[in-house]
């Protein structure tokens, strides 16, 4: 199926192609051409510019221009024609000055007044996401009259499967979706069948909260007004989808200590360097740890025992945070942690890590007491234990909700200091109740 | 708002609760009911069997049945009605059989069939998540003869969105957008603006690869058919968006070692249920990797700098397997990783092991030179870390993929083999070589 594709576009007649065009997705051509690379301006020069515009709006925004600019001057302003405005806006985002003039110079005035508006809201809000070709109708027109105005505009709109009704300056009265459009007798008037009640964002709302509200109402599309409630643009699903599908990636990344963007098939030196400054700072926080234990040289060459012992401390301290951690910041992402449940939830993670360590530390102490034979030994471990658990998960929920907070991402930067809480106190406990009771010990 | 909202459901006159439900979204009434979980059934009581029906449809799974069982058996029989069968079979699904019986006594023979049909797919497939009220048309019809078919049937469909064309015997045939419909003169016959192309789903496919084929083309629907291409269904956007936030919240809660479901604001022992379990699991882990330590106290009781140094190279080791596995788990997940590109991908891990080893081993041979002024200790720490570091990279990429070959979920159980991995090799490369150079640390 590819290979006879990719054969067709490179080597078929006109006619083939013409045909053969009417039927296939553009995210199927994309695939061809990144299997092709040295091939792009062969496999796409013979296709019509809208198509052309529709594989470059399926590309990610920061490798749209690569494939725009095969093409000479006069071509690359026919395709930016056929483009959306919020497809240029993507694409002029991720440009430096020099070339987004370019790109400005060989558009129309209209799309040129759209995308600067566009360009001045926040990448990562709803109106950095909103396509501005929408279509709105007004209330006093009857189904027939509106389905002919639809028969002239809508194949301009990015989506046509919610119409939204207007007042003459643009405010928004109402919704009304295409299937109660099609379903309602010719002569029935708009206003009989709108919807008043409109669900609807501010331009400046964060796009994880407009992903919660698409989740939550089960909607297809949603309009995004300003203050005055004027209508600027609809935000659709699929670009929710995405979004989505990017906000719990960079999550996993982050948590994970990896960039939020590296690629799993991308270079050699790209994962190194997503990679190798979470480590560095980690070694910071390592050698941290390590002075802590440092501090106790003396009690371990006394009792060496406690050596092969504390690893088992800080690690599961480490678990437990991480435990704690995870569910936060994703109830944190969800939208599920709130002013209201926040104590509450605070104080169950606190009893979590308490129960836990009650029920780990007493299988540890028995291990330890049977290991040394010493029971102020296994009374050591088992405390310290306890102690490092309750504060793990403490820190779990603390860490990321004083993150989120100071406006950084929790999900960046929280696994870094919990584990550094984990490390050092669980050193700290163990050693230094061991250093306390060390006539017991040896 | 809400509290408006909930005056008139409990206080109002019948007229006032008719008029205000024309325009509210049931998910605003299930969010007024979960706040005043003792009033559901007079908040509910008054309302037309279609609202409580949606706002059934828009409750948790697990929870439906608590809504539906507040209602006498006849006014049940009455919301079933209204509900769809995509919707009934997952009600059905979460019940015992008595439970499920009383369900199934209360439908209509056409629902009985088919939710009967629909338990029969794998819940987490595309046949599982289908609905099975969809339109289909027929392509010798006019575009005037459709929208009044349309008028006719659209209220009961799930999506009417896109229209699917169909033969006699239900055979897909191709698809037509609403949009295109609308925008075409009434005259046009619908062969001639049909895409034959159409993308589809086998109703066995995984909902993670059917919510991957969601974003890759930006679908708002698409069909779901059986070995025959005859369509069974269809998937619409809203659930995928359900399913990518849910498949990421189990992705990261078993990342970080929580069962996938729980809860931030669940109860104390359901937090406790769910990562006990896991703890334990790390609990055996962490003793095996103590095991190693204590085969070497003879080496830390003649160089007890050792301990110190030791949890540097375990927690390195340990960042580094995690950063490879989250890369390789969130691949796996996204589609990402290949049979083709998965050779080059486990040699550039390796390689990212080598090079942050060599990059971190530096520093703290330095470190451990400076700190015990001896050169031997830092060089057995320094390859330590580079041994520790490659390894640990090399089993991030490897056992998410032998855990997929075994279909256990990779992110299920990836981090507790990798740790484990990086705790006992690291123990045991750096106490083994220490013990082996010995003779020059003392």
């Amino acid at each position: 199926m590819k290979e006879e594709l990719l054969k067709v576009l490179l080597d078929g007649k006109n006619e083939e192609i013409n045909e053969i065009i009417e039927d296939v997705h553009p995210a199927d051509i994309l695939d061809i051409i990144h299997e092709n690379e040295n091939e792009i301006y062969n496999i796409l020069n013979r296709l019509p510019d809208w198509m052309i515009a529709h594989i470059i709006e399926e590309e990610d925004d920061e490798e749209k221009y690569e494939i725009l600019k095969v093409f000479s001057e006069n071509k690359q302003r026919k395709i930016i024609e056929e483009m959306s405005s919020d497809e240029l806006t993507d694409l002029v985002g991720t440009l430096d000055e020099e070339e987004s003039m370019h790109i400005f110079e060989k558009m129309n005035a209209e799309d040129r007044k759209d995308v600067s508006k566009l360009l001045t809201y926040e990448k990562d809000t709803a109106g950095g996401i909103m396509a501005t070709e929408f279509i709105s109708i007004r209330e006093n027109k009857t189904v027939k009259d509106t389905l002919k105005y639809l028969q002239k505009v809508a194949p301009e709109a990015e989506s046509a499967y919610y119409l939204y009704v207007t007042d003459k300056n643009e405010i928004l009265k109402g919704v009304l979706s295409l299937r109660d459009l099609v379903s309602s007798d010719f002569e029935t008037k708009i206003s009989d069948i709108t919807n008043t009640n409109v669900i609807s964002v501010k331009y400046d709302i964060d796009q994880e909260e407009v992903a919660n509200k698409f989740e939550k109402y089960g909607f297809l599309t949603m309009p995004v007004i300003d203050e005055k409630n004027k209508l600027l643009g609809i935000v659709t699903a699929d670009d929710i989808i995405e979004i989505i599908k990017e906000e719990s990636t960079e999550d996993i990344h982050r948590l994970g200590g990896v960039d939020r963007e590296e690629k799993i098939d991308g270079s050699l030196k790209n994962s190194i360097n997503s990679r190798l400054p979470w480590l560095f700072v980690n070694l910071l926080t390592a050698i941290l740890a390590a002075a802590v234990v440092g501090m106790f040289e003396g009690t371990i060459s006394q009792v060496v025992t406690l050596a092969t012992f504390m690893p088992i401390v800080t690690g599961m301290g480490g678990n437990a945070g991480t435990q704690s951690l995870t569910i936060v910041v994703r109830g944190i992402a969800l939208g599920e942690l709130t002013g209201e449940n926040a104590k509450r939830i605070f104080i169950k993670e606190l009893f979590v890590g308490i129960f836990t360590g009650i029920a780990l530390g007493a299988v540890i102490a028995l291990l330890g007491y049977f290991w040394e034979r010493n029971v102020v030994f296994g009374i050591v471990i088992g405390i310290a234990m306890i102690l490092n658990m309750a504060f793990a998960t403490m820190s779990g929920f603390l860490i990321p909700v004083i993150l989120k907070k100071l406006k950084i991402d929790p999900a960046l930067a929280s696994a870094i200091f919990v584990t550094t809480v984990t490390d050092v106190l669980g050193f700290f406990f163990f050693l230094g109740l061991a250093t306390i009771f060390i006539q017991y010990l040896i």
